[in-house]
């Protein structure tokens, strides 16, 4: 029903030319304001969007926040939105939130969606398909049409934006350095495949640790987990492959686990093998999350500061949306949360 | 910068009377498509909105659905916008989540925000704020306008839409007759203030539950607390509460708690005091929370069916959005989602 528009016809109809029409899309200062005005309702009028991804005008403001996350059953990415909106409404923002569920295609079209007027830029984390493809075009097209984004926890070099990031290696790192501070001589790593960023960086943390202390890594102490979608839905496949892990090597007694649903089977598994937590095998989790406060015993684990991380998300993004420079002198910040740990009753 | 529109001016600009422009801009069949299309191109022109809410205009399909809740770390909510995503991506849909904080004022604005052109309809869960105040002119005036609502969880009497809601007094009465069955004489009840719909119904639960036995309840049994936006950040002071509540009451030997939270609270309080669980004391929460699962001892738990309720509610909003019934003959439905016992440590 509705006509798709270039910007080539815009330029006819208004018998201007097609770089004046972008220009003016653009809001350039070379365009006089009443070119500009009508370039502007014109192309309003018949919908047009350049590259299906909205320009974001600088009279067209929302003051609204596009958030785009991997999975919403996950404590990490819920802390990050309440540290986003805490800084959003403080300064006038309001958020909205779209979910890739780990899937490129959604995650563009959720950009494409929001893209299109209904915000002022992005914080996003990226999808674990995305990782894996590692076509990262839309951010580069949504950034080249005015923008910004902020990306956090996931992030690659390719993309050249704002970003948060925890310190995954010196995290991971620390944990080790515990366990065999701890006492601990075989200490497993229950990690992911390495196209997720973070996993891999906890993982080279955990081989500096050992390398450190003249421990040299042992293969089958390592376990790579090929994530699924839901986590709860392959618990009992996920401590199989854990238990395993235990019965290949009966001299483990530590583990450090990239995540706390790991972290937590990790210590499920031992009490089935009548092993205690910690005087038998010590266990370290890498998360924000509830359930290591609440397990018994209570996990220790490597603290992300999600909620920090949020905040410093949405100050990164609407500094620069409301700041003055173009986008020409743009320089990138890359911002690293430092991570704690927090000591709890799974280690001595 | 942009000028603000009412009927009135596209009326005299477009020489029209002002009923044609509102009937054209709710896409009437008594008006032709050519004087639709020139109301509808002038008014999106000028931005026109009325009442800062615009029309759902059927031409103007997103495809999209908004979701309003009321806090993004509560795994419930999560799990219910997963069930939402599942139907809505079967179906062609996208979804965008607001969240209102709690707060009456924020889901009003994320509202409007959403209204304006970027959805065909919500799927909400009210704010505590909103129940409190019981002004629902958002939403009554948003249906007026063509846009669909579907409501879960949270409820009222007052908002004629479709709605999706689980039998929270059934499921109370439910747990509460177990504990009376498995030998518990004088049993707690943990629930919120009254102005929660929820809270309400379940406390009626657990009172029709103990009269059906022949057990007058007790006052000095029932702790209502007054919920804050932030569990975590008043865990210690709820389990002081909480702890209160069994110094005063030396007999007691069940607690059934409205959620995850308090029933995890209470087990921890008795372990503090001594009691074993579920020894001395059993306990059984309302929940669909993964701590539940991974609590020790494991926490037997009302089932809310969170994701089921989400896939219910995206299904009846979708139908309605397909459907070629006009408004005046609209029927709206309850749909009631029966919750389950599930039996883990915390009881005999």
């Amino acid at each position: 029903m509705k006509r798709k528009i270039t910007l080539k016809q815009i330029a006819r109809e208004l018998d201007v030319s097609i770089s004046t029409v972008s220009k003016a899309l653009r809001n350039s200062a070379e365009i006089s304001d009443d070119t500009k005005q009508k370039v502007q309702a014109f192309a309003k009028l018949y919908n047009y969007r350049p590259n299906n991804i909205a320009l974001s005008l600088k009279n067209r403001r929302t003051n609204t926040i596009g958030i785009i996350i991997p999975e919403i059953v996950h404590h990490f990415f819920s802390k990050v939105i309440s540290g986003v909106e805490l800084v959003a409404n403080k300064r006038g923002y309001n958020v909205i939130i779209g979910l890739s569920n780990e899937s490129f295609s959604k995650e563009v079209i959720n950009m494409e969606m929001l893209a299109n007027g209904s915000i002022d830029g992005f914080i996003l984390s990226m999808s674990k398909e995305t990782l894996k493809l590692q076509d990262y075009h839309h951010f580069n097209e949504t950034m080249t049409q005015g923008m910004p984004i902020v990306m956090f926890d996931r992030v690659v070099s390719e993309v050249k934006c704002d970003k948060v990031i925890v310190d995954d290696f010196n995290g991971a790192k620390k944990a080790v350095k515990k366990l065999i501070e701890n006492g601990c001589k075989s200490i497993a790593l229950i990690t992911t495949k390495d196209y997720v960023s973070v996993g891999k960086l906890r993982t080279q943390g955990y081989l500096e640790a050992l390398e450190e202390h003249q421990m040299p890594p042992k293969a089958e102490l390592i376990l790579k987990i090929d994530e699924s979608l839901d986590y709860e839905a392959h618990l009992e496949a996920l401590e199989k492959e854990i238990e395993q892990l235990f019965q290949s090597n009966p001299k483990l007694d530590g583990v450090f686990a990239v995540n706390e649903i790991y972290a937590l089977l990790a210590m499920k598994v031992a009490r089935k093998l009548g092993l205690d937590v910690p005087n038998d095998v010590q266990v370290i989790g890498f998360t924000d999350g509830v359930l290591s406060k609440h397990a018994t015993p209570s996990l220790t684990t490597v603290s992300q500061h999600a909620q920090q991380m949020g905040e410093k998300a949405a100050e990164l993004l609407i500094d620069k949306l409301e700041s003055e420079f173009n986008s020409a002198d743009e320089v990138f910040q890359t911002v690293v949360i430092t991570t704690d740990l927090v000591e709890r009753e799974s280690t001595k």
